[in-house]
């Protein structure tokens, strides 16, 4: 059994970026204990003004995309060429029927991963996704506090961890793979819109001109669709993780993007309505488990759902009983 | 000050078919008063067996896109042609600001409103996207237990609302523009992915050619989408509703969808999933309401929201205090 630390060990801790303090300050927020939950509270408000100052990044893609080996190649470029210093989160909440988890092999990041001025996190085990995603949003604050110039945020390109990871990083960056097909990559409607950026992995050997091919189609692609909110044109670019071509580039992009969005405004407001996003997705989550839970509830709703479904009750009749008991 | 009716003069009067009474019970429907609320209840749990019958279609575009003729042209066709009722309902919460709604000025639709087969009811003024969601859900099965065959759902292109109709029908039809561009048009990034079917309008004269190359992009644009749940392809047409041409084809369309559907037996699921659906939002719009109304919350909120936005708190934290007020 670990250590537990006192609140004040965590707080100095993190912010002088001790790693194990960071480690176990993240565990914290992930336990679920609620004598854990009161302590994690306490050091997130206390690290919370030393946070924010990173650069926020989602990266996803499916499975076979080349996800680890990309995010090792740009990591070293940013740790190595740039000197910053990176935190590398995921949200996976399958990882709970897997048995494993997205970044939970760290072998396959292992330059990166033995890099000091990087720190690796997988996706939390056993977690629904409103759990991983609470507890993610939580360890990015914590690394944020400890010095962390730049956060990856990964996440499997196949469900609903997409829009939740969206929902809290500046930058989202699209993994996609040359010729497998839309259908193939499993990519789900509105995941490419959410892209600010969509690099074409493995653009290397025979594979390059198909690359090149799949670039120009999405970037037609993406056209057709109207500007965000941001102002920022979507940008599709290739990229090897072997050869290393195309990786600067794509950091240079979300260079770009913070530079041209935090100008106009867009980049603070939009972290603002994250913010407000989270208190008001939090409250709803906590009001729908109180309801649920509810014994009349619980033991009423199966019979009304299935009545619901069958078109015997209406909706709003239903809900009324429910909200009646 | 109109006669109210009881609940069974109500009942009798729409299974019959009586015009005055649906159209008086929609006015219930959309009544925020108690009294009319819990009488339009025990209507539509009445009628609700009756329900269920037609084939829900959501009509979108932006203004200028020709809606309101288009839906004259394809309407007629449905109940000279085919012999359907149809009915045609609203959703268009901007009324409220606007003064006036979509659907409000029927002269647009002079000779279907007129048929007798036809039942023409505008957007409800005044209210919520929620208000209007609502009360347009339960319009829809009212007229359902008229004895209409076909219900055509219109909506403004360019906000919320196309989600909240999209999950009210059986077919989402979205009516486009030819050269316009897309960022034109104001086509929020989403709408075009929930077209079961797409339409370039005004198909006619010098606008012919235009209209079908129009028609050849966005048929390439949706397949680089994956097949959507029903498995049906999106289907991209051009019509003109001064000719005629392409109208009777729509019809088509979505009679295809809906053969096709009901034997994967993808129709019904949908259906069982968008009333159970609509018993989980109105439960969390309950709850909510309920929550933010509390007046020790009412109070907190706005400085609890400051803090949030500004990052002096954490969602979670301030969502813990809000909930334990």
């Amino acid at each position: 059994m670990p250590k537990r630390f006192s609140a004040s060990e965590y707080i100095d801790g993190i912010l002088a970026g001790n790693r194990v303090l960071l480690s176990r300050a993240i565990t914290l927020v992930e336990s679920t204990l609620p004598s854990d939950q009161a302590l994690a509270q306490q050091v997130l408000d206390a690290v919370l003004p030393h946070a924010g100052r990173s650069v926020r990044v989602g990266i996803t893609g499916v499975p076979g995309v080349g996800k680890s080996t990309f995010i090792e190649a740009l990591g070293l470029h940013l740790v190595r060429e740039q000197d910053k210093r990176l935190a590398v989160l995921a949200v996976d909440p399958s990882s709970q029927r897997s048995g494993g988890s997205i970044l939970g092999d760290k072998t396959r990041m292992n330059e990166l991963a033995a890099h000091p001025q990087a720190f690796i996190r997988p996706s939390p085990a056993g977690r629904s996704l409103g759990g991983v995603t609470r507890s993610t949003r939580e360890a990015l604050v914590l690394c944020e506090a400890a010095g962390h110039d730049v956060i990856f945020v990964e996440t499997v390109g196949v469900g609903q961890s997409e829009t939740a990871v969206h929902g809290m990083v500046d930058f989202f960056l699209l993994l996609m793979l040359a010729g497998a097909g839309d259908e193939l990559q499993g990519i789900k409607k509105g995941i490419m819109e959410m892209a600010d950026a969509v690099t074409i992995t493995k653009a290397d050997g025979g594979n390059e001109l198909a690359a090149r091919r799949a670039r120009a189609e999405y970037q037609n692609a993406l056209h057709l669709f109207p500007l965000a909110p941001s102002q920022w044109n979507p940008v599709v670019t290739t990229s090897s993780a072997v050869t290393g071509a195309g990786v600067p580039a794509v950091w240079e992009i979300i260079g770009q993007y913070v530079q041209q969005t935090q100008e106009s405004g867009y980049f603070q407001r939009r972290r603002q309505e994250q913010n407000l996003h989270w208190l008001h997705e939090t409250i709803r989550e906590a009001l729908e488990t109180r309801f649920y839970q509810r014994p009349a509830v619980a033991q009423r709703l199966p019979d009304i759902r299935q009545q619901v479904m069958d078109g015997r009750k209406s909706a709003f009749g239903a809900a009324e009983e429910l909200l009646g008991l």
